[in-house]
This record gives structure tokens, C-alpha cells and sequence, in this order.
């Protein structure tokens, strides 16, 4: 096997993809900065039990597994920031009012999520913490869109759904409590018919909600039906109030509601989004809301935030175009260092040729080039 | 043991500090841009041998391994980029022509280089392919200098040596050849007692010169003292021709010779260079050249190059002053997310309040409120 395979589902990044997922990470992170987010950075590594707390068994899975050499113990790779940044608010700031941050950087996964999906993917997200309201949601929801509108994507589509719909069906019926994880999976797999033969048992208005809920799915009228077929219960109203509110905010942009979609992780608490862009089946945003993972950390705080990969975003942009540069000969005179000196300060990339060689890439294109004239260095244009 | 406690040498990184290092990263990285660098970003994983090839033992001894469920192989968490960006450069791009690349990412190391290093520098780095010359020694160098300069650095130092003075005596003689593994360890450590048993049975030419090599040691001048004293090789005459060029390439910047430093790692082939700052008596910056790291990739190319960490050379630099921002009430009124949105686009920072709640940060400083006054908004001064 040669020596340059990478393992599957991990890539390489070459020049013209590294650029345009450098100027994305930064028109994003400028844009957080400018909404009043603070930027943190948490590690690669962790004690396992730290990086899976308050996690569930998929994200157990999704995580690679070291010895620390140093302890003895057993480390994680991070698969996903949201609870290593949840940790940092809850213990390491430990401030008793709102707190702001964003974070950007690489995760690894032991599976793709997907065919081609990579085991790489660079996380970029925001998280409010403190505040349980839904001021806090709308602004992340504003954050997401932003930053996709950011990246060039302004024909995108929001999915609201809202985890407290189940839980609130759920906590009304005793058998519902016990099958809670059977009805998890077959409402996220849409499967009717074992929903069905599973809820048999159950009273009727139970079983009337769950078995509707995979069709609850549309534009916001979705909320009027839904108010009508499920059972009046203050979990269903307060979740459909807060879906219709957030509907109401998302501007422009196409709103589809889905009352079954409960994908993500298991630390959602309430509302939850998916942002879709044309051209890629899967999500390329998700956030919601997931209150209770500062618990795993001794400090239970109101948490809402966003992430989404900025790799796959890259990737559905056009290439850049190149950079135009001038060429300019190798050479240590004081007059042309000072001139390609200024130059460069200028903004101006200057690529010095290495004698015997051509310079050639992919990133940049020289039409221009520096030439000694007279005793002067001048620009001179190319071809 | 409580979960927010962090492996040793392992650190979350907190706004203010976050916010120097992506500063710093971007001055950095466009620097690079600016000479015609072309970002690349290699993956955080590859199989063992790919990430190992051409590396050394004490590379394989820093290396995470992990076992991949989807191959069954070992792979390796990379704890050093510069054999990836070879081998991007030797199997991926695989230029006739010069190729300039730059990278900044995380790495990840099993032991801390000291008591107190972090296990995970955020590398950052520069490396010229496909030109065999000074010159490209002399532009990689010049990067190093400048990418400290824009971090602030002005008061620098450069250690230069050359790992050819070393060859050229251990070709020159049968049983240093033997032994040339203990020597390097000997000379490394400047273990001169060791050196002298080691090479009482050596031809007196050779054991002059190894004896002689820990005292080279200074400014400049110790090139001349070099020239008297080792023996006359071709390998060491171009050495120190290279050195007394480089040196003079330094600027301002005081240099200093160092003809026994063999720091670093073992694939570097001609001359290398350390730059220590004030206040750490570790160097900040190291490069050199390593023109057979590519063989390991089928493309033996020359290559030379220089990488810092990042985290460490934030550490060093006096925290930033808190951003200036605005205050705004919390409020969908179109009025008010206009004013707001304008101000972001100006460039200024406007945290919302929410509801109930005083936000605080240590990133911002609030010191102007947006009030609505006759129906306007407008912005006052606080306190």
C-alpha cells in the first residue's frame, strides 16, 4: 500500500479548497465577534468521561479512544465541541449572566455520517448560555442564516421542530414512559408501521398523537393542524407558541416545520432548527436548544447554539478565482528588496522567482512582473 | 475526579488569549500569502507508516495511535505537519516547478517537550519545494523573521547550523560512521566527557573536530575560528560558506553560530536555524532544510522550511485590550434590528441585551448604549 493513501473518508485540503475555507472561517468569525460572541478554543483531547459527559451512546461510538501515556487513563478525541464549550462556560468562566461564545475547529469521528461524508469535519458554531428565553433561540437562528448568507447561500430552507412535542406526549402516558427510546428511533426513521403495532397498548389519544406525528410535517400551517389533532397538553401549546415565533422571525427565508425530525444528539432540550442549502440532501446547519449539559459539569445553565461544518460548505462554493501577482526576480539589492517590501505592504503579492526554476500555481497567477528599467524597478504587465 | 478536569499539558484556550492567537494567525498567514504561500490543510489522521515516513523514532515515540474501524489499521494523530505538506506536495501536486506552501493547524504529542508545553501546539509554518539553492533558504528565513515581527517581536536572536559540518567529518572517518548515532545524542547534549572516550581510538583529525564542535560556539566569527580548526572537507568549506551567507541575510537581527546544535528532528539535511524571543529559553521558531523527506513519498525534492506554535508565542505577547461595543436593547422592531444591522456592517459590535439578564464578557467592553429617544435611535455615551 503506498505511503500517500489516506485512510477513507479523510482528505487532504489543496490550495484553491484551504482558501476558500479560510475566508469563510473568517467572514464567519467576524460576523460572531460583531454580534458581541467570544471566541474560545478547546482541546483535541480530553478525559473521555469529560468529553462524553451528559453525551449519548451515538456520540460514544463516533468517538476515537486513546491511553494517555501520562495518566494512564483513557482519552477522547473530540467528535463534537458543543459539551467541551458548555464545559468551559459552566466551570471555567462560571459567570452568573449571559455568556457568548463561538468556537471554530477540526473534529474526528471513527464513521463518516454518511457515503461521503468525511470523518473530518471543521466545526464552526456560536452557543448562548444563561438565558432560557426565546430571544436567545431567534438570535442564534439569526446567526445561522447569517452565516450562511455569509458564505453565499441565500436560497436556503429552516426545519423547525421542537423535541418538547414528544416529551410532552410522552410524559402523559406511563406505557409511552417505558417504550421512550423504541419510539425515539421509529419517529426518526419515519417508520409507521412499527409505531403502530407499538403503540396497540396505549390509550387513545396517545396513540392518535404519536401515529400523527410523522405526517405533521409542512409550511407553518403544520402548527394550526397540529393544534388541533394532538392532545391539549401545556408542554404541546408552549412548544407549538415557540415554533410559530421563530417561524415568524426567519424573514425571507422557507420555513418547513417537522414535529417527527429528532435528529442531532440526544442533549436537545427544546426548539431545534436544520438549515438546507439546493444541491445537498443532508442538513448543512443544525442547532437547538439543550439546557441540561452544563449538569454533567455541576452548573446546569439555559443553553441554545448552532454549528455547522465549514468543509462541506466549502465545498458546495464555486473555486475562487486566482490571485493576481507579479512575478519578480530573486535578488538581495537593497533598491528591489525596498521595493518588493513596499509592494507587498501594499497588499500586492510578489513571488520572487529561485533561479533555475519556473514558479508555478494554482493560487495565484502572475500578470505582472517587476523589471529593473533605467536603474529603477518598474511593474511591467504580462502577456 | 471531577469531569471538568483536563488531561496534563492539555489546556482550553479562553477568549482573550483565543482572540491573540486567531489575530496573530491571520497577520501570519497572510504574511505568507503576500510571498506567494498557498495554504494547504492535511488531515489531523493518516496511517501510521504515511505519517511516520521519513520521521524518526522520537517522532513515533510523540505519536498518538488510534485504530481505524472502518480498515482495521493503525493510524497516527499527526504530532507534526511538515512530512504531511511534503507529501501533499510530493504525491499531490507533484509540480516539475517550485512549490510554496503554508499551513496552520493543531497536532496532538503523547509527551510535553517540557514541564510546562502544551501536548498541543497550534502549529503554524512555511516550506519551499523543488529549489535546492540559499535562496530559498535565505526567503524561508527571512519569513520566520517577519512572521515575528507582526507577532510583535523585534528583539529576536537566530541560532544557525548546519547539519553538513557533522556529515562531513562522520564520512570522513570508518568508525565514526559506526558510531555516528551516539555522537549525535553526545553532541546534543554537549556531553564533551562522553565525546572524548568515544573517540580516543578515531584518527586525530577527526577527534580534533568532534571535540571542537560543542566550543563553535558565538557570533559570527566562530566561522572563521571553524575554518582554522576542522579539518579541510568540501561538505564542511560549503557548510560554512552557506552559514557566514545566511548570517549575513539576518538584518538587524543578532546571530549567533551554534556548529553542534542538532536540535529538532532527524530529517533536516543542510543548514537550520532556532529563534529564541526574550523571556523563554526555548526557541520559538525552528526551520531548516530536509531535502529527503519526500522519498518516502516516491519524490525526493529539495525542501526547506520553518514552523512555531502558535499557542506558545500568544503566550508571550501582553493581553489585548477589551473590544469596544455597543449595548442594544433586545427587540424585533424593524426600526431597531435596522440601526443594528447598520452598525454591524459599519464594523461596530452591538450585543443585544436579553430579558432578565446583565450580559458580561471579558472580550467587549460595553461603552455606548443604543436608546430610543423621539422615536429615533440613537447612541449614548455610557458612564
Amino acid at each position: 500500500m503506498p505511503n500517500w493513501l489516506l485512510p477513507e473518508n479523510i482528505a487532504d485540503v489543496l490550495p484553491s479548497e484551504a482558501r476558500k475555507i479560510e475566508e469563510l472561517r473568517r467572514l464567519i468569525i467576524d460576523n460572531f465577534h460583531l454580534y458581541g460572541y467570544e471566541l474560545v478554543m478547546p482541546p483535541m483531547l480530553e478525559y473521555l468521561e469529560s468529553l462524553l459527559a451528559g453525551a449519548g451512546h451515538d456520540m460514544d461510538l463516533r468517538t476515537f479512544k486513546l491511553i494517555d501515556q501520562l495518566s494512564g487513563r483513557t482519552l477522547g478525541v473530540r467528535a463534537d465541541m458543543t459539551t467541551q464549550v458548555a464545559r468551559i462556560d459552566a466551570h471555567l468562566l462560571n459567570r452568573a449572566s449571559i455568556t457568548r461564545l463561538c468556537y471554530c475547529g477540526s473534529v474526528l469521528q471513527t464513521r463518516p455520517n454518511g457515503l461521503h461524508a468525511t470523518r473530518e469535519p471543521l466545526q464552526i458554531g456560536a452557543e448562548v448560555y444563561g438565558h432560557g428565553g426565546l430571544e436567545a433561540d431567534a438570535e442564534i437562528q439569526e446567526l445561522a442564516l447569517a452565516s450562511l448568507a455569509l458564505a453565499g447561500f441565500t436560497q436556503v430552507r429552516i426545519d423547525l421542530c421542537h423535541v418538547g412535542v414528544l416529551r410532552a406526549i410522552i410524559a402523559s402516558d406511563v406505557q409511552a414512559q417505558k417504550d421512550e427510546n423504541a419510539l425515539y428511533t421509529f419517529l426518526r426513521a419515519k417508520d409507521v408501521p412499527a409505531l403502530q403495532e407499538m403503540t396497540l397498548t396505549y390509550g387513545a389519544d396517545t396513540r392518535r398523537a404519536l401515529l400523527a406525528l410523522p405526517g405533521l410535517y409542512g409550511d407553518v400551517t403544520v402548527i394550526a393542524r397540529a393544534r388541533e389533532i394532538l392532545p391539549k397538553l401545556p408542554g404541546i401549546d408552549t412548544a407549538l407558541d415557540e415554533l410559530i415565533a421563530l417561524a415568524g422571525l426567519a424573514g425571507e427565508t422557507s420555513v418547513t416545520i417537522d414535529l417527527a425530525d429528532l435528529g442531532g444528539y440526544q442533549y436537545e432540550s427544546g426548539v431545534m432548527f436544520a438549515i438546507y442549502v439546493p444541491g445537498l440532501p443532508n442538513a448543512v446547519a443544525r442547532g437547538g436548544r439543550y439546557d441540561h449539559v452544563g449538569e454533567a459539569f455541576g452548573r446546569a445553565r439555559p443553553a441554545t447554539g448552532f454549528s455547522m461544518d465549514l468543509r462541506e460548505l466549502a465545498r458546495l462554493l464555486p473555486d475562487a478565482e486566482p490571485k493576481l501577482a507579479i512575478r519578480a526576480p530573486w535578488g538581495r539589492e537593497p533598491a528591489l528588496r525596498t521595493k518588493i517590501g513596499a509592494l507587498r505592504k501594499a497588499g500586492e503579492i510578489v513571488i520572487q522567482s529561485l533561479s533555475g526554476h519556473e514558479n508555478d500555481q494554482d493560487e495565484f497567477e502572475c500578470d505582472r512582473v517587476l523589471v529593473l528599467e533605467d536603474g529603477n524597478w518598474i511593474i511591467k504587465n504580462l502577456g
